[in-house]
């Protein structure tokens, strides 16, 4: 190696991570040297004959400390210089080769205020969502344009329906692309300009969300077009797109629309509880390093596997103290249905925003009927 | 729901998703039907009055058939309008809502010539790397700048001690983005050259790939200036830009170089059998449909856990006809050694590269020395 002429200038600033690593402790704070090491150099340590750089850029088992007989949770931190200011260097340092690893999970992290300060976040939050709907003190309704195959004129249709019924955000299904069936442009046209009659008439102020998880190259020409058409914010997979993108969306000044994060693709991060990213981690603070405002993830009882402390993971790191990170909204979804409304909302709170879905199409009461009923649900205090 | 209007017009082409399902044929159709709904209408069946959506775009089960006790292989098939001719909801239907899911794993699917025609794919390919550097009739040697921490001048002095030594790819590590302490432009104007002179000396062809992994709004500039800069080729990691943002550098012709694909943080995708994405559809052909050359993937034996079999996947679906997409190279890494090469080069036979970091700067030989015996090790046929 080549000797060293250059040392390193380090702030001292630090990131931490913290991992459930399965193993006892002697087990796991070997992994967790590993991963001071996957995450940073990837070298083998005995090879590096700089001092500077086995110290100031290896990463540093901070805490070990047994969860139960199966787990430990490690906090290992990383000099703020590592991450290089970067969402998607960040994200690496975090998880990047690790994620090819069994047995280790990301379940937090925490950034100090240099690192926090230089990230913009959500550009509404819970609080400035609200403030779009003029709507405080009880959870937010939202549903869908669905099914895929309707034309835009009939998503139209319902998006008037559901509007007229009460519902606060009337999105896209996350599967409405640009299918020749139904071109992005047409839909949204005619979906914005179904939700403006409906608050014209009732003088309410749904917002309409397109969805705009879209080819690399188009995505902020799609966003630019749902906002000229009159949409109210906009839908985004971030694992469709990739999660800097969100974030250069959220961050993009001509846009300026309240974005909502949908899980698709990166559900098997966070799926099996000995891998992959927490719950928490993933649907709460990743939305939020994102840029987006609310962040929907698959409720437990649903049709999906999430349990209440999944869910109550991901709640509180929407709302946990993030630097000047504002709150966001969870968005509880996936097979949601009216009568659970009651306990949803003991269990989420009113800072939430309840997605139905298909169960607002089941008679014997119209759409229409069945939105007032989900909206009813939630205003009664 | 609106009454039907406009009736559906589809193609009847069909692609089509094979699911590991755990579980026997019963109870695995079941899960089948569900994914059938979850990745198109996402709606109850049974509130969809039109024929025309239930039949044409709910997708179908073509078979499910018992792999072993604990496992069904299951084919399901959607007509092809469903993804919109864009990469982003194709991804969207092979797997968005089922990832949320546990014990189904995407192991494979085929595309139509009508989409497959209309997917560049990989500019270069297997062949066309192998053109640029004038090797053929064995496999490719690609070694990384590291450790993490060294100033651009002296990962540059690495870089020409790799090339000098017959390596035929030289990448940035892929940690290396655009820190404090190794500025993006600096490294790559730098290595670029010391590869260049090298090549001057030695009349061969070795190329650099910087990584470019980088912010959604700074990719392609990033990309453009590695270009000018005289960089043979790209380093990007999907899992961090997103995989369509891969697939927009790879079809930019004003970039038009040899991509690199690094599986940083998509690991968590493939390293549970029971879930998620198998090895050989994640980094073969996701590979392949974002444009990559090559696909970096943990090799078995090393510091990760694939296995024989998951790394037999990649290489199959790297080289498996995919419509008119070149084949790619494996490029097995992750703890590799000289003393493996042999072992390595019998199981993943010549059209592969061959990816040694940390092991080339072991004593007593010097980094030269190291890498003419790795370039020995392959040339002996």
């Amino acid at each position: 190696m080549t000797a060293a002429l250059e040392l390193l200038e380090l702030s001292g600033e630090r990131f931490s991570a913290t991992y459930r690593i399965l193993g006892r402790a002697e087990a796991a704070r070997a992994v967790a040297e590993e991963i001071c090491v996957e995450q940073t150099v990837e070298f083998p340590r005995e090879l590096i004959s700089r001092g500077d750089i086995r110290e100031g850029i290896i990463g540093r088992v901070d805490s070990v400390s047994e969860f139960d007989d199966r787990w430990c949770e490690v906090v290992v931190s990383f000099v703020a210089e590592v991450a290089g200011g970067e969402l998607t260097q960040l994200l690496n340092a975090l998880f990047g080769n690790t994620s090819l690893k069994t047995g280790v999970r990301l379940i937090d992290f925490e950034l100090p205020d240099e690192m926090l300060s230089r990230i913009r976040g959500p550009r509404f939050g819970s609080r400035g969502v609200r403030e779009l709907l003029g709507a405080f003190g009880r959870p937010l309704l939202c549903s869908a344009l669905k099914p895929m195959g309707l034309s835009p004129r009939e998503l139209a249709d319902l998006a008037y329906g559901l509007a007229s019924g009460g519902i606060d955000l009337v999105k896209d299904d996350h599967g409405l692309a640009d299918q020749v069936f139904c071109p992005f442009e047409e839909r949204v046209a005619l979906c914005a300009a179904a939700v403006t009659r409906a608050n014209r008439e009732t003088g309410s102020r749904t917002l309409y969300l397109p969805n705009v998880t879209a080819p690399a190259d188009r995505l902020v020409e799609r966003a630019l077009f749902a906002k000229a058409s009159g949409a109210g914010g906009l839908l985004v997979a971030p694992g469709l797109v990739g999660f800097d993108a969100v974030r250069a969306l959220a961050d993009d000044d001509r846009v300026g629309l309240p974005i909502l994060s949908h899980p698709a693709l990166i559900g098997s991060f966070s799926v099996r509880a000995d891998d992959g990213i927490g719950h928490g981690a993933l649907y709460g603070l990743f939305a939020r390093l994102t840029g987006a405002d609310a962040t929907i993830f698959p409720s437990y009882g649903g049709r999906f596997a999430f349990t209440e402390a999944d869910c109550r993971d991901v709640i509180e790191k929407c709302r946990a103290p993030f630097g000047a990170l504002a709150p966001i909204l969870p968005v509880p979804a996936g097979g949601m249905s009216l009568e659970r409304v009651p306990r949803l909302r003991a269990f989420y709170g009113d800072d939430a925003i309840f997605l139905i879905g298909g169960d607002l199409h089941r008679g014997p009461g119209t759409l229409v009927d069945n939105c007032r009923r989900f909206r009813a649900l939630v205003s009664a205090g």
